[in-house]
């Protein structure tokens, strides 16, 4: 069963989420998390890298434009982390598609304890060491598969993952939930799943079991896309990114429902 | 005569547009190329140049906001994207006003090979080195020369150019094409030229004929945003940044019409 | 008295405003000078740092993201702006919490005549050396505090300083103005603050009288934002973002008003 109740101690605690940052996405994200009712800080220096770490209650490590610099900040952040017993979120972006970022995926894995790692079906399978395009798993079907996906790197890195897609898998290799997004509107705007990751890392900040954080955190979001959808007339991606950001803020955990949750 | 018919070719192929990107914009970018049907890579380390290259369909090369590290990064990638023969387009930001950048984009121009440059009249006229303060030749006037300088540009590189602007002037260096933009608020929001140069590299992803290509990236552009104009009843920048990237989602080939295009 | 007309003035002179951006919030500050009628700048390269001066009629440094390699830029730019008598706007984000950030902005403080300050009550208490957690002090109460700790700041760097919040302190150590902000939405928009810091960098542009200039700056923002958020049914931070910017655009001096001014 979903905690939702998380969502109004989020709100309570307004909790730091530090983002080592996409910077195609870094200013939704940013307004996401604060209308969410986080506090979002990007920081891109080393040098403070110890004091945002202690100031944050949750750090967010985003793969999608790493660089040498910044890949020396993950670790830096990442073990800092681990030290001050702050969870870790990590989104691989495109991990399956740039082997290069598989071998810096897998480095960070090996560095640093991870709370959860949230990616696609492609990204979560290629640091399972799953053949996904091989095996022509199409996200919208196979979701036994997914599953099995899903766990597989969970077991593999001792943490929760989250397969993101039409349908969010969540598991900490034993466990698993599913959340059913209830519109495509989030494909269409660049950015929902560094969002969402954010998003997770958010909760973490609030709840130490983080099989149930990233759950809430999934189910908050998908909601509240599907509420903004369903009053968009067209799939209008841009006015749905300002209507998501201010639903965010606005929405009650009253009015999440009506969402498939299988457990 | 325009080949409308290439924006379905471009959305049922979804070609993946890899952009080394002025941070100012890389967002707008990103949607925008999203929404159109094409899919935006940007990424940030040499490293996994060749991998992203050879993911991509097009590159475009934004020199907005250039550091040392970046114009390094934009000559591994030209030079793969010319040995992987992929199309590559080159948005030579400031170099009219910045005598660096001048002899940053002249070094690209001399080692890269270049299949589009779009720039405004100013940076085509630097590039052509033909004296355009000097002369006096406003943007909204003098399109005589401003298609001489834009065949004078195109000769000097061998590649297509597009000198942008009020009036659209698309040539090969012989053949000349002009799309009118129908609104003035493409220059109230920030980027619009940004976009135009990655969009512009979409097109070459799914045509050949670079020249077409062109043609047909400013045509959608201008006509999508005449549309979404005159659907505004005052000059809002940022409501018409946010209806563009919806529209460019939705329009049909059949809505883009009423544009005067000279060949 | 506020100079309103400093408006018309700068929407006629169309300063160029070089910013050492935040990369989180960029592309709104870039919309937001635009839209009012500036010209934004971005640039990240030390080498164009002089060329980049020379254009400009005033540079905004903004800590919000800074590397190590940025603030070599802030110190080269920052000389070349005093040698040509550019006024330097610095917009401190997060002296108050990182004692690192901290160091930086006394370095560039200590090598530079900057024009103004612009930061909230704990950024501009932490440059002043004055204990702003430790005595309570909420910025909602004791604006009699907040004047001492905008006083003691400026008087220490002489220099204007801005510290804005739910009510904007603004003096020149000796005179002060408030200007009070209509509505909280700008605290649920990341980025109000900057913003306002390359606004008020807009204006010195044009007013040499920076006390005077910062006022103009703040009331033109707050009036503007109340304006807009007076036009909401509901708390929509996204919404307020876009309609910000499409009002800077459309704002006219006559609008501004019913705002109260503390002289």
């Amino acid at each position: 069963m979903m905690k939702l109740a998380l969502l109004n101690e989020l709100r309570d605690q307004n909790p730091v989420v530090f983002n080592i940052a996409n910077f195609v996405t870094v200013q939704d994200v940013a307004n996401g998390l604060n209308a969410l009712g986080a506090s979002p800080i990007m920081s891109a220096e080393v040098q403070e890298a110890e004091t945002m770490v202690q100031i944050a209650g949750a750090v967010c490590i985003n793969l999608g434009t790493l660089t040498e610099q910044q890949i020396h900040q993950m670790h830096v952040v990442g073990q800092f982390a681990n030290q001050y017993h702050k969870p870790v979120v990590l989104d691989p972006v495109a991990v399956g598609a740039v082997p290069y970022r598989k071998a810096v995926a897998a480095a960070l894995l090996e560095a640093i304890d991870v709370a959860i790692i949230r990616g696609n079906a492609g990204e979560i399978a290629a640091l399972a060491d799953i053949d996904w395009q091989a095996k022509g798993i199409d996200a919208g079907k196979g979701q036994g598969d997914l599953v099995e996906i899903a766990k597989a790197c969970a077991q593999k890195y001792h943490c929760c993952v989250i397969l993101s897609g039409p349908t969010d898998v969540i598991t900490d290799g034993t466990r698993v939930a599913q959340v059913h997004n209830g519109t495509p509107l989030f494909q269409l705007h660049v950015g929902s799943g560094d969002l969402l990751s954010s998003i997770v890392a958010a909760f973490t900040a609030v709840n130490d079991d983080y099989f149930e954080a990233a759950q809430t955190a999934c189910l908050v979001l998908a909601a509240t896309g599907e509420l903004v959808a369903s009053q968009l007339t067209a799939d209008r991606p841009a006015t749905f990114a300002v209507d998501l950001i201010d639903k965010l803020s606005l929405v009650k955990v009253s009015e999440i429902t009506d969402i498939t949750v299988i457990n």
